[in-house]
């Protein structure tokens, strides 16, 4: 999971000293770099290490938003300016062996469909071999990214980490894995880059709220370019575009609503039922490994007033019934 | 693009007698089947024959939608019930060597960024050997699928062909490909089944309004199932899951907004915008080439309050500009 040619200039540890929890452009970089520098930052897990890895659902309600999220840095690169795109280059992820999927009791209000779920969940997943290991022998490949990369936005003051904005942040784009590249708009001097939030795998929606979210190492190369504007992120990336990494035979659910978010719950619910009665899960497990390995697509937006939003589950996931 | 071991049962030509442009379960069948039998429908394009091969963009205003969609059906399978899932085995696509993708005035509000577009556009695709021709030796893979698919609602009456509803109908799901199996909800005696609206090749979205419309001929083989139940289409598919039918390099776009239409709308605006800076395509042209190759993914609806959904542009769609 990473690419060859290149040499760390700079690493980070996720001491309490290099790590943050609110946007803030007023705070003070950890590090200066020079375009072209590479950075490897220690970065924490989402709710910093209040679910080790012997947690278990019951931990999950005491868990505080207080740390959420702890993000390393931020990093100054030199010469970034107002109105400039900072390019990241992610070169490389490593994991530290396990990580965990939760959700939230309902009535925080969080996930796709917390009126479904009133109780907590949690699995802690064992990494190892590339594959994240599962309940009845399903196994999820990885392919970890960063759920928050961002540079600080520039409106003053603390901004909360978990919506996403327009400088990037939790945007929980699965496809920022290693190798792609991400451009981001620049709203103040040195950018003031910052990362963490790490996920070793999801599908595409996270809709319960969390991948498989694992302490790791990221590391990348900054560039600037001062030749382009964005007013969002952009990025170019190799994948890959199926939670197993290839084309296969995958089981799919649709939502058919005149709202995309509902078109959206209901494909979920559906594929919900479907992994209940087809394949023997919980309900709460099936939630699990719907935000860890399901797929969520826009089928179409233009067919007023419905519009159709599907969920596409690879059948590989599953263990081999002859073998 | 077909499935081999089959024999078709019944052929089902385009004539007058076997269209219909409305749902409406007082519709006589054209056809009674069996469980088991194998249907070859052919259908007539989206816009039935306004737009033909020589067609050109100031012919897309001139369009009537009376007619839209020409619906090859509906079809018998005797002994399926309200309540029951109607099986749909798709087994092959043929379409006829040529197709469109258009878009309209903007006047008329149809397609995702019809405020942007005031003028109609056309591109008529050349296919052959398994791609379709488009501008700037761009060169797009063919998936065909049916777009229109479904069975007649429970509800009496005419019922408009444009909007997809629970028993299916225009989806647009473009990995309803040869070799896929969808599933329906029955809400009529008989299911009366009826499919049109081909495309060779769409984006995730649709985003234009139209994919590459194409009159073409399917093959499916209906079974019934009396022991399941379904509120929604659901289905099993082999993919591909990229526009190329392959994991390579792409350029994505996100949007990041409070609403998932909002976030798609950035999102595609963003990649048009791409396309004509980094491509060369006129505005127009980008529009169209979304629509037709461009898939759109939801990447978190979870981070409250902002949703990010990216389009999704695969590199390869162009010329090597080394060769």
């Amino acid at each position: 999971m990473s690419r060859s040619g290149y040499t760390v200039d700079h690493r980070l540890s996720d001491v309490d000293a290099n790590v943050h929890h609110a946007w803030d452009n007023d705070l003070e970089p950890i590090l200066t770099v020079e375009p072209g520098d590479v950075v490897r930052f220690e970065c924490r897990d989402a709710v910093d290490g209040q679910l080790p890895v012997d947690a278990s659902a019951a931990d999950v309600p005491e868990v505080s938003f207080d740390p959420v999220h702890p993000l390393t840095g931020p990093v100054a690169v030199e010469g970034a300016e107002p109105g400039d795109v900072l390019e990241i280059e992610l070169l490389a992820f490593q994991h530290k062996g396990w990580g965990y999927t939760a959700f939230m009791p309902g009535e925080m209000g969080l996930g796709l469909l917390p009126e479904e779920f009133p109780e907590a969940g949690l699995h802690v997943w064992d990494l190892e071999d590339d594959v994240g290991r599962f309940v009845n022998g399903i196994e999820v490949p990885l392919d970890p990214f960063p759920g928050v990369i961002g540079v600080a936005p520039g409106e003053p003051g603390e901004h909360d980490t978990l919506p996403p904005r327009s400088v990037g942040g939790n945007v929980d784009i699965k496809h920022l894995t290693a190798g792609s590249t991400l451009y981001l708009p620049v709203e103040v001097d040195d950018a003031l880059f910052s990362v963490g939030d790490c996920h070793a795998a999801q599908g595409d929606g996270e809709v319960c709220v969390t991948g498989i979210e694992a302490p790791m190492f990221v590391t990348c190369r900054f560039d600037i370019h001062d030749d382009r504007e964005l007013d969002a992120p952009q990025f170019e990336t190799d994948g890959p575009f199926t939670p197993t990494g290839h084309d296969e035979r995958m089981y799919a659910t649709s939502g058919v609503e005149d709202d995309l978010m509902a078109a959206t719950k209901s494909a979920v619910r559906s594929m919900i039922d479907h992994l209940s009665a087809e394949r023997g899960l919980t309900r709460g497990e099936a939630y699990i490994l719907c935000s860890a390995a399901v797929d969520l697509k826009i089928n179409e937006v233009v067919d007023a007033p419905n519009w159709v939003v599907s969920a596409y589950l690879p059948e590989s996931l599953f263990p081999d019934p002859e073998e």
